[in-house]
């Protein structure tokens, strides 16, 4: 029998650190396990062994939380995105809760059970309609008896709240993570405002993933921080940003960039930016740190040895990791031997060996770097009339 | 019983595309199991499961070449990195072909036996030393029957014809593979020259893996079969570059960059890249294609879809892959349909998100980028004489 | 006798386009005129012809104002800059006013004397005695009965209305232009209470100059006019920016930027940059349009042709310039003369052809990216305890 | 009377360091007075005060050498171009020469009468009537008896080699400059070969000038001296190159860059720059060393600096420049007051202010960038089969 341990609210309550895990999609389809486009996590059933595998990394990196592979695991998602699916998004959920818990097991982390936004609501439909479709997911995670829950990767705080209005009344910890930057959500809510409603609806710990880079991630957390306190509310605060570079972001963050989701390579992080990343997060007060997509494990890794001292514990995969490049002491050039120190990487401006690529792009938006008679014309090229709607609806809100 | 497969030769005779599959130590240094600096492979004995399962992702991409993870697996380099490993050479040799077969069982795949550059010969010990260090490695492959064998990472050729030597005794096609560029080994030795004396020596298949990036290592090698057309032999030709854009390289390669190895992120091709390059090595007359630091599994993936009309198959992870961005097709921004086609992806200039850093470096060089005072200070400080030593004799050849 | 010319704000008030004239400091510094550093203007005096040739050349690119060149020719600035001048403050100034003077009887220019912010304001003097330097100059102007007056760069407003104050009460036009950015002066007032005041104090054009790249400046002005119309006020408006692409400034402009002066090359603007500025400022009802430290001729005269049309009129320079590239149309290679043509200009993106080098800087700051102690050895090593006070009085405010 | 000056020779000869001017065509291009595309010189006639004024400030910055403006002044060269020119080829040549005179009589310079390639050559006309245009621009210069001739910016040795015979016969001295690179002349005459076919020509001076930055042209001007002294012989160098960066440039140069000739700003070398070109030159054994496009006077006179105390002088400029930053000691903000000093600028990466731009090109080319249907197109639509035909003509050569 496992041992008992301690919630996320208990370990944050006591002022702990909780390192999260990485991103699955992005780094299970760099792995020939999830289809980019789609997302969806049907490899949870398809392929368990690939899937546990990425959990135990994360683990090993030091993640306190595993989260269950469900993103996108919503009915309404998986039969959208018109996969011919083997496996019924119970069995995925279910799939994604064994394979969590089974790692979790193996070490001291907490299994979170997570939902995500709906094309439910992007297609208008009721609040009831979309919270049914977060009740599906829900009955797993209770059957399955996740330690948490996550609501994470919401554009609109409308959708969010809901989403913790359902989750709450299992009785199990909520956290409420936005996709959104410092300009607010989709309908112009606030950071501030929209941590307010989440706190008000019942999340214990709110934040922010994906989207955005980790200073823009920290940044838009300080932010709700700052309105939960002016409100004279009290929570937790989390950050699970990208491991991409991002200053160039509109408001929706990465995925109009002109190299979403098959050229951003040039802009994924060095572990020593995960340092500096780590620092600012727990300096704003932010306690639950950990990555969206593109984070690998040794990402992880690198915020787990930054705060190795708060923590009290160096990451088993530290193990294979020298402090600060100290694995090149030994090497035979003196010049890579020069390399073995802190101040070297933290002041290193890495090349991006690309002299014919420029720093930052113009993101992509309707009408603008598309013509839009070329935006038309494609449109009526792959007759995707019902998606052209979803996305006039979203616009038009 | 697993069916009869066609040899390398057989395969390569044939006019047939192997693919090879990607480098090791950095993908499972991201994921944790292999320190850097060392870059031993104790992890094949330790962590079974993580290897295997790389080995999977490579075959899943479209590999038919697994190689054993026996790299800087010689009983020389392993005791001179110091490391307290609980395992014998014998025991992780014998475990990285155990790997390698039972997932080249799996599949279309065979076991390739690999002998890299040793600290022996680094430290002038004789040529029969040499060999005796290389022959112990070689014991465990013909007890576990690899299925041919490949002498890769050689900065001089002399010592990749030692090896040779060794190798052709067993009667396996021998590959020979070194980690040069067009400016030639280390003591001047030209690429074709080099080519010339390891086909004289025995080796069937000559070319070059890791230390630049595909397009200079394509270019090597068609120096290299210059050189061996010109002397009237025949061979046949394999590469296995980085992942890794290398412009600003010297003649010793991505070592020198001050971005090796932990800060090489923004250098890291895309798939879009790798099919240019898998292009461009077809064209070239290679026919052993495959990749070295920095490839992960997608990586292979885009060289087997470059090159499936040519082979006449998708590989299997194929299956979470649209081709050229199809999987984009359905988005529900117009935008981000608009890049669900080959022209998007062929001419997009990724940008690297660091309006801070340069697109080239300087290389490190002795006494050149770190002053000559700060090198010496730096040696004493870590009295590493034995290795300046080391050191010094490779550069007085 | 030259014929009567219509005023500047006759010219504005009929809705014409008046173009500026660029900056004389950095142009003749590069010509060998002006000490970069200092940056006063004695050679009005002792290299006329040199800077007579400069007021021809922007003459013949269009501009219709010639601006005295007497900026930093206040007394107290000549004497503070230590420079061992043999010509009087008095001096300057008039030979500035007949070098003016002299050119735009050759054309359809009007003359502009000039006044700019003085080392009395920043170390606290009071407002009689700062007038008192104004005055000085003012009456030069006077005496040579120079056309309309410019108070410019300023960055106090509270300096700039006094300046106005004391050009208003000779009767002649008075514009005034901050040197600032969209966050306001160095006290933090915004740019709509900035123009607000100034025209309050009776200037009839308000704007900005220098310090910061053209759409940076133009976006300041449209606050500035947002403001002016907000308060129910009415003003006309000018411009007249760097040359030089700044986006990466904080609000002290490029004064703070490492490259500041004597690295700004990478980041001067085509004429193909200039059009687009000239276009956006007319856009934003700006009819006032010229240029700062940076602009050459050239730069002008793209700002002339962009507004031909709405001018009436081609620069006499565009007698040798074809229109977007037109010039090109008899190049014997084929692919040169493929650049005689407006879409190709528009849409290069130019290399720097500094692969080792950034495209963007961290602004330097005091204590931020000098060390401090770095800064204080500085201090005592160059004994400039006075300028260091003047520096710490104006960063109090 | 002017006081006799030592001649080239006599210069060269006793060990001097003889500064050349800058280029003129680029210079007064963005000054208004000369036409990018046909840039011919009929401004010496047009508009003398302009010309004038330019030869001052580069004689002000410390040339010893005043060009006649008289690049592309051969009559066939002003025909072609179709330009409707008020004054003939004699007129424009001797004015030229006048211009020179006067500034060069201002101080320690002598006059150079040039003569460039021609389109004569470059449509296949004979020897002897290239030989003829040569001989009517040698005709003026002989009438107003300049000091020595230059045959200079000629792509082909052979037509140098023409032009050199045509000088030699005055008796004057002769220096003979090529505008081509590492690569060697467009029949693929290696540099070393054409130094060793002018100086048997009878130029006493050899180099490069044009084309490519100044590191790659010392380089060429090396390989030059290599020539010459393998094949015995002996001879004084001469180097003026761009004023741009162009590491990205093929064999042709700048011309090629998708950036010439509008589009090249952000390319241009600093002053620091110039001081590592002129130390680079000396240390090559270069002892005239100039400029040509891109060039500005405070090019010419970091040049004169940096070699100021070779040659025992600093320019008259250097009176409006502090040494190595110098001027900025007095400056108010103590960040700036510390780039005062020659480590800041030395080892200064100047950012480009444009993170939307690469930092290198690629090279246009027939039928590459441009696809070949295209420039059919252009073709067809330009009408201009003459210069096609003249091309091509070169092209097969």
């Amino acid at each position: 029998m496992a041992p008992v341990k301690k919630g996320i609210l208990q370990r944050l309550d006591a002022g702990e650190v909780v390192i999260g895990d990485g991103g699955f999609v992005f780094a299970l389809e760099k792995r020939g396990y999830v289809k980019a486009g789609p997302w969806t996590p049907e490899a949870a059933a398809e392929y368990p062994e690939a899937v546990r595998q990425l959990h135990r990394e994360f683990l090993r990196a030091g993640a306190n939380v595993m989260q269950t592979f469900t993103f996108y695991a919503s009915d309404d998602k998986l039969e959208n995105r018109g996969n011919k699916l083997i496996n019924t998004g119970a069995q995925i959920n279910e799939a994604a809760c064994d394979l969590a818990r089974q790692v979790a097991n193996e070490g001291d982390a907490l299994v979170a059970g997570g939902v995500s936004q709906t094309p439910s609501y992007l297609s208008c439909k009721s609040e009831k309609d979309v919270k049914a479709i977060f009740k599906k997911q829900l009955d797993v995670f209770i059957k399955k008896n996740v330690d948490f829950l996550i609501a994470e990767y919401y554009e609109h705080v409308e959708e969010a709240v809901w989403a913790v209005e359902v989750l709450k009344e299992t009785g199990k910890p909520v956290a409420a993570s936005l996709c959104i930057g410092p300009e607010g959500d989709m309908h112009g809510v606030s950071p501030g405002e929209c941590a307010v409603r989440l706190v008000k609806a019942g999340a214990q710990i709110v934040g922010i993933n994906c989207h955005f880079d980790p200073m823009t991630c920290v940044k838009t957390v300080k932010m709700m921080k700052e309105g939960v306190e002016k409100a004279g509310l009290k929570a937790h605060y989390m950050v699970q940003p990208l491991a991409f570079h991002t200053p160039d972001c509109g408001c929706q963050g990465f995925i109009d960039l002109p190299e979403f989701p098959f050229g951003l390579e040039p802009r994924i992080l060095t572990r020593w930016d995960m340092h500096k990343y780590a620092r600012e997060a727990y300096n704003a007060g932010i306690h639950f740190i950990g990555g969206c997509c593109g984070f690998e494990p040794y990402h992880i890794r690198a915020v787990a040895e930054e705060l190795s001292s708060e923590r009290g514990i160096l990451p088993a995969a530290s193990e294979k990791h020298g402090s600060w490049g100290a694995g090149l002491e030994m090497h035979t050039k003196p010049w890579v031997r020069a390399r073995a120190r802190r101040v070297y990487w933290e002041n290193l401006k890495p090349a991006s060996g690309r002299p014919l690529c420029p720093s930052m792009s113009n993101p992509d938006q309707w009408g603008v770097t598309k013509g839009h008679s070329e935006l038309m014309q494609q449109k009526e090229a792959t007759s995707k009339d019902q998606l052209q709607h979803v996305f006039d609806r979203s616009k038009k809100h």
